[in-house]
C-alpha cells in the first residue's frame, strides 16, 4: 500500500527553515492509524487556536498582533470544524488524547522574560505551522484516500501562510538578526524533538 | 441629548430571564463614555471568545458543546474584529481596562465539582450574553450617533441566539427542573451584581 520509500515533499521556502524533513517512519506510522491521526487532528487544530488566543490576552495592546492572531484563529476554529466533520463522517467519536513530547518541549523554549517571551513564543507558533505544513502534504502526497488526501492538501496551504503570519509579527517587533538567530536555534531543537518517533501516532509524533 | 428618563428596551424572551432591567443610570454612563465602551466592548468579545474555547477545552468530548460553541468563539471572535475596526476607525487605541466586578463575581459562583461546574458555567455564559443582549440593545436604541447605534443593533441578535445555544446545551446535559432552578439563583444573583453601577463605564458596569 505504501509504494515510496523516499519522503518528497513541496520545496515551498517554509519548509526551508525546518532544520530536518519529517522521516519516512512517520509518514507509515500515519498512514497506517489515519483515524487517530484525524482525532489529534482536531486536537491540533483547536490548540492552534487557543494558542492565538492566548497571545491575544496576552499582549492586547498590540494591534497588529492582535489582528493578525484574530485571523488566525478563527481559521484555526474553521479548520477545527471541518476535521471533525471528518471525525463524525468516519464515526470516530471526540475523544482524549494523550499528547505528544513535541508541544511540551518547544514550549519549554520559551524564555520567561519579556521581550523574549514574545519572540520565542511567535518562533515556536511558526515552526509548529511550518512543521505542520509539511506534514499535512505529506499525508496529501501519499494518504491513499484520494477524499482525505485532497482534504489534507486543502490545510496545508494555510499552516504555511500562518508561518508566515508569525516570522512577520516576530519581524515587527524585533530586529531581523535576533529574529532569524533566534529561529535558527529554536529551529535546530524542533527538529531534535522530532528525531526520536513518538511511538503514539500523532501530528507530531 | 439623552432624552428618555425611562428605560425601554427590546421584549424579546431572552431578556425575560434577566431578574432586573439595566438602570437609567447606566444607560447615561455608557452613552457619556461611549469610546471606553466601545474598548471594553472589543475586550468583552475576545474574553467570550476564549471562555467558549475554554469550554471546549474542559469537555472535548462533548460532541455537541464542541460544535455549538465552535460557532460561538468563532462569532465572537468575528465580532471582536468589528468592535476593532471601530476603535481604528475612532482612533482608539488597543488598550488595557480594568475589569468591572461583574464577570469575576458571577465566575464566583460556579461550583467547584463535576457535574455542577459544567451546568453552571454553561448557565453564566448563558446569562452575560443575555445582560450583553439587553445592554447592546439599549445602546442600538439610544445612542445618537446613528452608525454606531446600528452597529450595536447588528450585533444584539447573535447575544440573544447565544444565549439561546448555552441553555440548549444546559438541557440538553441536565434535567430542566435542575437547569431552570439553578438559572434561577444565578439570574438573582446576577441582577444583585449590578445593582450598584461600577464607577467606571463598562458594557457590564
Amino acid at each position: 500500500m505504501i509504494a515510496p520509500k523516499i519522503v518528497s515533499y513541496s520545496t515551498l521556502s517554509v519548509i526551508n527553515i525546518l532544520k530536518t524533513p519529517t522521516s519516512w517512519a512517520w509518514v507509515e506510522q500515519a498512514l497506517s492509524h489515519l483515524d487517530i491521526i484525524l482525532l489529534d487532528h482536531s486536537h491540533c487544530e483547536r490548540k492552534a487556536a487557543g494558542v492565538a488566543m492566548n497571545l491575544m490576552f496576552r499582549y492586547p495592546s498590540n494591534t497588529k498582533l492582535v489582528r493578525q492572531l484574530t485571523a488566525i484563529a478563527r481559521e484555526e476554529l474553521e479548520h477545527f470544524e471541518l476535521v471533525n466533520q471528518w471525525l463524525e463522517h468516519r464515526g470516530i467519536s471526540l475523544a482524549p488524547l494523550s499528547s505528544p513530547p513535541y508541544g511540551g518541549c518547544l514550549k519549554a523554549q520559551i524564555r520567561r522574560n519579556e521581550p523574549e517571551r514574545l519572540l520565542d513564543s511567535l518562533l515556536v507558533c511558526g515552526l509548529i505551522e511550518a512543521r505542520s505544513h509539511e506534514r499535512l502534504g505529506l499525508l496529501a502526497t501519499h494518504c491513499p484516500q484520494p477524499e482525505l488526501a485532497k482534504f489534507y492538501g486543502s490545510l496545508m496551504a494555510s499552516e504555511a501562510r500562518h508561518y508566515g503570519v508569525y516570522w512577520i509579527l516576530a519581524d515587527t517587533y524585533f530586529d531581523r538578526d535576533v529574529v532569524n538567530e533566534r529561529l535558527e536555534e529554536l529551529a535546530i531543537r524542533e527538529s531534535e524533538i522530532l528525531s526520536t518517533l513518538y511511538p503514539e501516532p500523532r501530528i507530531h509524533s
